[in-house]
């Protein structure tokens, strides 16, 4: 939560000149957002979210995100709506960063999400994927198998200083999940970060799917294990069956699970732990002490892990085979 | 910058739910503020901040604060209006700290001030005094020349690690400043932080004066001095006196500065600069590597206080007697 980039009066006023959006009537930063900066942003025509792009994305991946963004909210997701400039541009540059505005989303994310939430963020994973079935960019995924290994190539012997032993036993994940990673399931674009923090409730609606900027072409199974290790964990180590069922259930009423994706479930949730592991624990080893933004605990994550790792199927996450 | 304290869902709910403002549309940390926690919080009934107070704000000291926004705010000033609940309170508890909701003021704060803001902000702060007049309850300023040689007492010859020979010179400058403050001036309510990021404007009025959390009762001139500190400079040592006139001009068309008032501002621009350069040395030395707030840099107010050390008199500040 930070805002990385300062903006100067001259540069939003010639930034917002570019646009058919009225005059300006607010503008402040946002603590929220963990990768880039945020402003929020509000004029005669309404309410916005400025978002300048920081280091850890890379810009050519802009094109896609926001192309996605704009597929989905056309097609009644709530996403946000890329706003076009007076020439039809979604991506500009402010302050020396790519930057882009969206409309803005109302609604609340919950910090401890019920298994109501747990079935509604289900059905809008499903709708999500369904919804971008015909979306034609692609882009491969730069946190899977082969970007975990180089991953922890930079991290190696330094994981020790998390957890004794933690070097050996993601070596072993690795090895293990690169002969156990299933092949053939169903692929199309999933969001691949969809924590609580990126869905907005409104009463009993999702009125908002945001942060986009991990979105790539994977295994549309993988997506449903992420949001099991991001929404059906108590703490660390108690899983909730009780949300997963909900999850797994509203999901599978949308788009139902063939049964290979079903018996990949235990797989693609080590991978899913694994994959957040390995970022936490970068995160946690190369976060400057001075930094505006603290690490998450990457231990959440070698706990799910080895919850999963004790799954013997997918009925231990409350879903029966369809 | 910062969210220092997070909101559990139900605690939210509980809280808004001692108001008459409608559903919970949206819920936001806000990245401004250094003291306090700062959500932005839009519902049915429109948009409002809600603050947490934090450690460096004393509970007994709220009653003043909100107490004087209120009655700015009936008197027409842009202050933000504190809201009160169902039972008629503006004071609350939420997440363990003091905390009050209070009305969103629209506009922004410029972060390269013309002389035409200078003007603006001058003829607000006359207002602000006018308004305050009659403003009963009164707050002793902690931050006057007992309160800087108390906070001196804390830095001592640590002030060396800042910058060499600055023990020395707060040392004398206190001294100094004891014999030739200033008294008998024109009391009242002063802001005592009125730097830019606390002042908002739309177009070519001030839409909002926020951050009331130092106001005390002081020398109004003072509050003066604090403007010409906070404004009026380019860089640590470039004095703009166009925009101190512009400040002083509009100031004195709403609240002339008394003979004794103009003969004093030398000397209350050197204190305000004091004032600002004990507090940044102090958090430069006390602020924890991983802080999530960044502490200012104490030299631009070292080098404003030896500006104004070398000022003859007023009207080097670009303003004649009145």
């Amino acid at each position: 939560m930070a805002v990385y980039t300062e903006v100067s009066d001259e540069e939003l006023a010639a930034f917002l000149a570019g646009y058919d959006i009225g005059e300006l009537l607010s503008f402040k930063g946002i603590a929220e957002g963990v990768e880039n900066t945020n402003y929020y942003v509000q004029t005669e025509a309404g309410a916005f979210i400025l978002t300048l792009y920081e280091k850890r994305v890379a810009a050519r991946d802009l094109p896609f995100f926001l192309g996605l963004m704009e597929h989905l909210a056309e097609r009644g997701l709530p996403a946000p709506t890329p706003v076009r400039d007076r020439k039809g541009r979604v991506l500009q540059e402010l302050a020396g960063r790519p930057a882009a505005l969206v409309s803005f989303r109302d609604g609340l994310w919950v910090r401890r999400p019920r298994p109501s939430h747990c079935a509604l963020v289900g059905r809008s994973l499903a709708r999500m994927h369904l919804a971008a079935a015909d979306f034609a960019p692609r882009r491969a995924n730069a946190l899977s198998l082969a970007g975990w290994r180089e991953l922890f190539a930079t991290i190696g012997e330094d994981a020790e200083r998390v957890a004794p032993g933690l070097a050996a036993l993601i070596k072993d994940e690795l090895s293990f999940l690169a002969g156990a990673w299933p092949k053939g399931l169903p692929e199309g674009v999933i969001h691949a970060d969809l924590f609580p923090d990126n869905v907005f409730f409104l009463g009993e609606e999702v009125s908002g799917l945001i942060d986009f900027y991990f979105a790539c072409n994977d295994l549309l199974a993988y997506d449903v294990a992420i949001c099991l290790n991001a929404w059906c964990f108590e703490a660390p180590k108690e899983f909730n069956i009780t949300k997963a069922k909900a999850l797994l259930r509203a999901y599978g009423e949308v788009r139902p699970l063939t049964r290979a994706e079903y018996d990949s479930l235990p797989i693609l949730a080590r991978g899913a732990a694994l994959r957040f592991l390995l970022t936490r624990v970068h995160d946690w080893l190369h976060t400057p002490a001075d930094a505006l933004v603290r690490p998450h605990d990457p231990l959440a994550y070698l706990e799910r892990l080895r919850f999963h790792q004790s799954v013997a199927s997918a009925r231990d996450y409350g879903l029966d085979p369809q």
